[in-house]
């Protein structure tokens, strides 16, 4: 008799579970030698990840998967390299685990401050790329987390092969083996079996396209930490620095067209538009960006200009494409943002001190800049050492999720025998 | 022809995103401005509270309303004052919006900090006491957050009285008057619409009972702050010093029976029980606490000292009722406070270093304790100032939840026309 994929997600989950409380006492060497020796293991194991990768890609072009589709799903020996490097940067980042932060006398005599714990068992959905597995496993790791892994149906063989170069780097370290379980069925319903298990699952990142993402944030029974739409702006003020505005809106539409921290919409004051736009379309038209525009913009621009409509604004086009709209001013354009945005990057290009502060304080997104591109949203140029994520929720965490993000603070209480009166 | 309540709601959700986007900028000024106006409305709208209120009592008592909830809907001239005072202290609070922090230059040349901004709406879903309108609504304006209140049915009129208020304390201060609203209508209804527009609605707290709040989690499709059970731990260690560990057992347990912070089950290590419980069971038998325990401790205590079961240690009693278990030892103390307590707070009695460093540790738990009573688990004793609540939840707020709670971090950038490469 065969155990049903609800049986099966609920014995991973209880092993997930016992599992991270022996994660959360784990020491921050103990952690990162199970990284340095999985890194070692998947260095090992490169023909083996070879043979399973070509087994997936073989079903994939069978199964008629899409080139783009296929390229994500490639494991070559430069992600294999870039796998076995992400595991030992991990190892190198500062353990947050344990730290206490504000402690302090209080008037009553007892100390309070908090202490960064792990959250407990994180369950990651992801599509196809294999190596998030290996992201996500080691972040979770570093961050005291016990981690369940559902990867895509098509990957199923490579994500098993990199589990099995993760369980040797647990072992290795003394760690249980439950610290990092992947999912061995491809049935749909494992999916909504992990989601519906808060005493099992603590949080769940779903990675991937926007559909996924929606369904699961409907479906969970369990706190989800998400990234949906990045419909990020510029807007350049008419105190704008002319250099550092088509330097920067530049590179924020095409320096890569597919990120989600990629402009989508420009924003530029109506004072400053017949200085800015002409060179910028310019750049823009040599590098075979697809302008689209309101009616002031294809008044200065041409003809050429497709007229932006209402779904422009709300599009994340993911594409060499550019909305571009003249506003009258700084209100107009943080009005435009706070309606039309996701609340995912947006950035001012301004001279101007109180521009800029308005700016940074009225717009209600995840990262708000000033005179820099929106692609430095993102956990590595942030500083955080890596990222499992963007989140566009405003609860927990927002913006560029790093280990921190994994982790919750508890209080923490001394007394001497203090009582409350 | 009578607007539906889903109209109705959706009409308030959309007016108080308008009004969070203007008092997201309010300045700290303009806020306290209306949180004082708003005591001197109280003040001078005593004799109007009090005649809304005996009309909810008067109507309470028609539907046999029970003595202690008719207590807890009476707003005495006590309970106004407090509720005066309670605006003006919040008044005096640091205003947490604003606040950047961790600003950092990064290699590429940007600098990167972190802003803290209020979570926009938040929903308020409570029960009888018309005290939660002003404890609520006064933290939510001060962290810049609009407001939509839904209190019991049975305390309408005082709510509302209550509300118009801190309309004249808004006015006042040239707020929008939908920064706080109060939902006019007790159609059940109202509840469903607030828990599911989180396009108008950030966050959910819901205040009272655990069935209350157990069906707002199930339902909401918005966030939900929120507190479950509050089932204490209190573990002298066989390094315990004897009047420290009678003291805070005695606290922890006799001050107030009803709190969530209050201990449920006394962990007596087997090494320390003789000496320790005697005295201990003398005090609590002298203020009629009725004493549960396993097998150790009725043969230590005596016939009288009832049989503890399975059920026991699951049980939040808030009444005059402790369980008692003697554990071989701070293993099984852990493993019994993270198997059935509620991750609420827990504490631990030792002079041992290395025994409390392991508790504080391994207890997951949103307050852990050494050496001082349970009791202390608040916001006001951990120095927050005030307190929206208590949460048991693991993402967000942990803990006593104060200003900061009600609020989130954006990430800000400063650059000086930085791109990325």
């Amino acid at each position: 008799m065969t155990e049903s994929v609800l049986d099966y997600m609920t014995r991973l989950g209880r092993a997930a579970r016992e599992a991270s409380r022996v994660l959360a006492r784990a020491s921050t060497a103990q952690k990162n030698r199970a990284l340095h020796a999985a890194a070692a293991a998947l260095d090992a194991a490169r023909a083996e990840l070879t043979v399973a990768n070509e087994k997936d890609l073989a079903n994939g072009r069978t199964n008629g998967l899409e080139p783009a589709m296929l390229d994500r799903l490639a494991l070559t020996p430069a992600r294999i390299d870039e796998m076995i490097e992400g595991l030992r940067q991990v190892a190198t980042l500062p353990d947050p685990i344990g730290e206490i932060r504000d402690m302090r006398f209080l008037p009553s005599g007892i100390q309070v401050g908090k202490m960064r714990v792990p959250l407990g068992v994180i369950g990651i959905i992801y599509e196809s790329r294999p190596n998030v597995t290996i992201d996500a496993a080691s972040l979770c790791l570093k961050s005291g987390n016990a981690t369940i892994l559902r990867g895509g149906s098509e990957a199923i063989h490579s994500n098993q092969a990199i589990a099995r170069c993760i369980q040797l780097g647990l072992a290795e370290a003394g760690l249980p083996a439950a610290a990092v379980q992947v999912v061995e069925t491809t049935d749909r319903a494992a999916v909504g079996a992990l989601i519906s298990m808060p005493e099992f699952v603590d949080v769940i990142v779903p990675r991937g396209g926007k559909s996924l993402i929606e369904r699961i944030s409907r479906d969970a029974k369990v706190p989800v930490i998400k990234h949906l739409d990045g419909i990020c702006h510029v807007y350049i003020d008419i105190a704008a620095d002319l250099d550092k505005a088509i330097r920067v809106a530049d590179n924020a539409k095409t320096q890569r067209y597919a990120p989600c921290n990629t402009m989508e919409t420009l924003l530029v004051h109506e004072g400053i538009a017949a200085r800015v736009l002409p060179p910028l379309a310019a750049i823009y038209r040599d590098k075979g960006v697809e302008l689209r525009g309101d009616a002031a913009t294809r008044a200065l621009l041409g003809a050429d200009v497709l007229e932006a409509t209402e779904e422009d604004w709300r599009t994340e086009y993911n594409a060499p494409i550019l909305s571009i709209r003249i506003v009258d001013g700084l209100e107009q354009a943080i009005e435009h943002i706070n309606r039309y945005g996701s609340q995912h990057t947006d950035a001012i290009i301004t001279e101007n001190f109180s521009d800029a502060r308005r700016f940074l304080t009225e717009v209600d997104s995840a990262s708000v800049m000033v005179n820099a591109s929106t692609r430095f949203a993102d956990g590595f140029e942030y500083g955080l050492g890596a990222e499992i994520g963007i989140s566009t929720d405003k609860l927990h965490a927002r913006g560029p999720v790093g280990l921190d993000g994994l982790t919750s603070e508890k209080y923490v209480v001394f007394g001497d025998g203090h009582i409350r009166t």
